[in-house]
């Protein structure tokens, strides 16, 4: 039986299609998303972000690597499998949500809507990467996450900086010191509290991640970045096990061309958190709220909003539905995964695993230099391919698991 | 002999007026502008900023006070002198120029090229205000400034704050703590070198000072404004004799609604100094250039213009030009004037006292409450009437001085 559907939600609609061959068969739910990041800055890109260009092996476009390329690789791995088999080994049911870039924040009550047609043995989250072309991985570890606005006030109106100058406090330089204050010399947060809920890695967590291939030069260089953050942690360590505050975007005055004298009303900043085991999104949140209240000078009109968060997420890394996709991924690939965890945060993922409750393996194909989130965004178009020779033997893997076997 | 033009510049163009009684009287110029400040943020006006408003005595619209009505205040005492004299007192000329608020950049060129025409021998410069609708005032000083643009970049893209957070240096923060360095904990600026140039106040002029009209929390609360500046001084010096760093605006990454994950590859900010005498804008240019770079961290990409500048001016106040004028608006007002320093700058009185060599009045009829360069400029049009009546008092005072009592 073969059905596809429009769910609504209060935001952006969500996809969700099921085919489903027998119930003794183990049933496997696949998780991605449609919705895409903004293109901005537009005048960056090569090419108009929705017309993909294909070149060298690549295909560029908003959403190629960072949902939709997941999303077409898991249709065109069905695609094959009927064609060659008139039949899939698993009853197959996806959900394609469309605010994963927002903070999915329709998607528990959506899921709990209809958690019945939900129900599953095992899912597979796409949205994930690897480590280069030819080395595979497995996702265990996803960071969760925290955003926030934050805006500051000091003047009812904009004040012309020669008659005010120096009289009163410019709300730009105030944030700027609010903002400044948030990390040490070392790079830690110093907001109080907010690693006090951080589960350390063992000796053992630290040597597995220590052996994952990973050249930090090349990963910097890549995109030029300079190396920053936590004194006293690998860069590895530093992305993807230890919770991070940056600023996401910053406001204030005047932004055009050439000059305007004024010393602004307002100021504000987006700023988010990178969580880790066992950091609470709703505490950290607290404590980051009443720290830049703290600090903000007498008089000065602070305003703080939540705009989402989403939980991290810590999956076994033994149990049979991992070793499985373990072993696809090593016949296609020739070379076994890595066990990796990622610094990104898939919200949604923490509810499957918690509504459903069944393993989630996070079995993604992007690169790092795939440049989601950014201008140029691009998918390499081998990797979508031997994802879809990986899926067709998963599928096969999990069906010769039985139900029975995919409980673990 | 009545002449009008308009002369053009490589930006926007002056308008020059004259008329020219007997060369045996004293010849006038008049400095004004004829551009205004942006209207941004336009959502906060309550009428559309070029259609003039007037409401309770005031006359709302951008450039209403900032310069447009003393423009007009001048043609209409003219006209009023006119009609009721048949000739004016004295030679007078006006120029208009186009760029004051963009720092007048080709002001001083255009004066050079028409410098026979704009031959005077006092000028009097209508762009001040008075401390309020009952204490009229003379402006003897104003401050310089420099206007900078600073930009940082620390990545060749913006970067997924889920992959990268934690491994990499965000140009926010880093732009952040540059600027938050600028100030230390005083209100001082902490650019080295930033004061070296500074010419202390007298002991005496710092009581006359004092002793102008001047309430503060007046001052501030018209405008909901936090006091801030300088440890040490007054609030009427720190905003009139006093230097000042600040940041008119500041950019990067995302500022839309909602969230984005990113972690911009740049951020950027507009600075400006108001300079006091003996400052020299080029030098102080150099400090603050040298010390973002310098305290920019290694690896990032620093970028520092200069979008314009002009110098301080300080004016005689026992000149006989300053007499006739203080004169003049203690028979209108019904008080002498206060001697003020003004906080604001305007370049092109520089230029004018050093090109002409001829004392330069200030005699403006701006209110503190006109919201100058913000939302809801306005004109109080009391203020325009007795500025009227009063340069028709000053012309005859300066035609009673004659051209060798006006030399001083």
């Amino acid at each position: 039986m073969t059905r596809v559907e429009i769910w609504p939600t209060k935001g952006h609609p969500a996809v969700f299609a099921e085919r489903l061959e027998d119930s003794s068969l183990p049933t496997v739910l696949v998780y991605g998303h449609h919705d895409v990041q903004p293109v901005d800055p537009v005048e960056e890109w090569e090419a108009a972000p929705f017309q993909p260009l294909e070149r060298d092996g690549l295909l560029l476009g908003r959403g190629t690597a960072d949902d939709k390329g997941h999303i077409l690789m898991h249709l065109e791995a069905v695609r094959g499998i009927l064609d060659a088999q008139g039949r899939l080994p698993v009853n197959l049911k996806l959900i394609a949500e469309g605010e994963e870039e927002n903070g999915s924040e329709h998607f528990e009550s959506l899921f709990r809507e209809h958690l019945g047609q939900l129900a599953a043995d095992v899912a597979v989250i796409s949205d994930t990467g690897m480590l280069s072309r030819t080395q595979p991985a497995l996702t265990i570890a996803l960071r969760g996450m925290a955003y926030w606005e934050v805006r500051v006030r000091t003047s009812d109106t904009d004040l012309h900086s020669g008659v005010y100058g120096g009289a009163v406090l410019n709300p730009v330089a105030v944030l700027c010191q609010m903002l400044a204050g948030l990390h040490d010399d070392s790079g830690r947060v110093t907001v109080p509290g907010f690693y006090d809920q951080v589960r350390d890695l063992s000796g053992e967590e630290r040597a597995e991640l220590a052996r994952v291939p990973f050249d930090e030069e090349t990963f910097l260089q890549s995109v030029g970045a300079v190396a920053g953050g936590e004194a006293g942690y690998t860069l590895m360590e530093r992305r993807t096990t230890r919770p991070t505050l940056e600023i996401c975007g910053i406001w204030g005055g005047y932004q055009g061309e050439g000059a305007k004298t004024v010393i602004p009303a307002r100021a504000g900043a987006k700023l988010s958190s990178r969580l880790v085991p066992d950091q609470d999104a709703a505490e950290v949140t607290r404590l980051v709220a009443n720290h830049l209240r703290t600090t903000a000078p007498q008089g000065v009109a602070v305003e703080f909003d939540l705009i989402h968060d989403g939980r991290w997420v810590l999956t076994p890394a033994s149990h049979p539905a991992v070793d499985a996709a373990a072993d696809a991924l090593t016949a296609v690939w020739g070379r076994r995964p890595s066990y990796i965890r990622e610094g990104g945060s898939i919200p949604p993922v923490a509810t499957i695993a918690e509504l459903l409750d069944v393993p989630c393996v996070l079995l993604g194909v992007g690169l790092p230099e795939d440049h989601i989130h950014a201008p140029n965004e691009r998918v390499d178009l081998g990797q979508l391919f031997r994802g879809m020779q990986t899926l067709g033997r998963l599928w096969q893997g999990y069906s010769d698991l039985g139900r029975e076997g995919l409980r673990g």
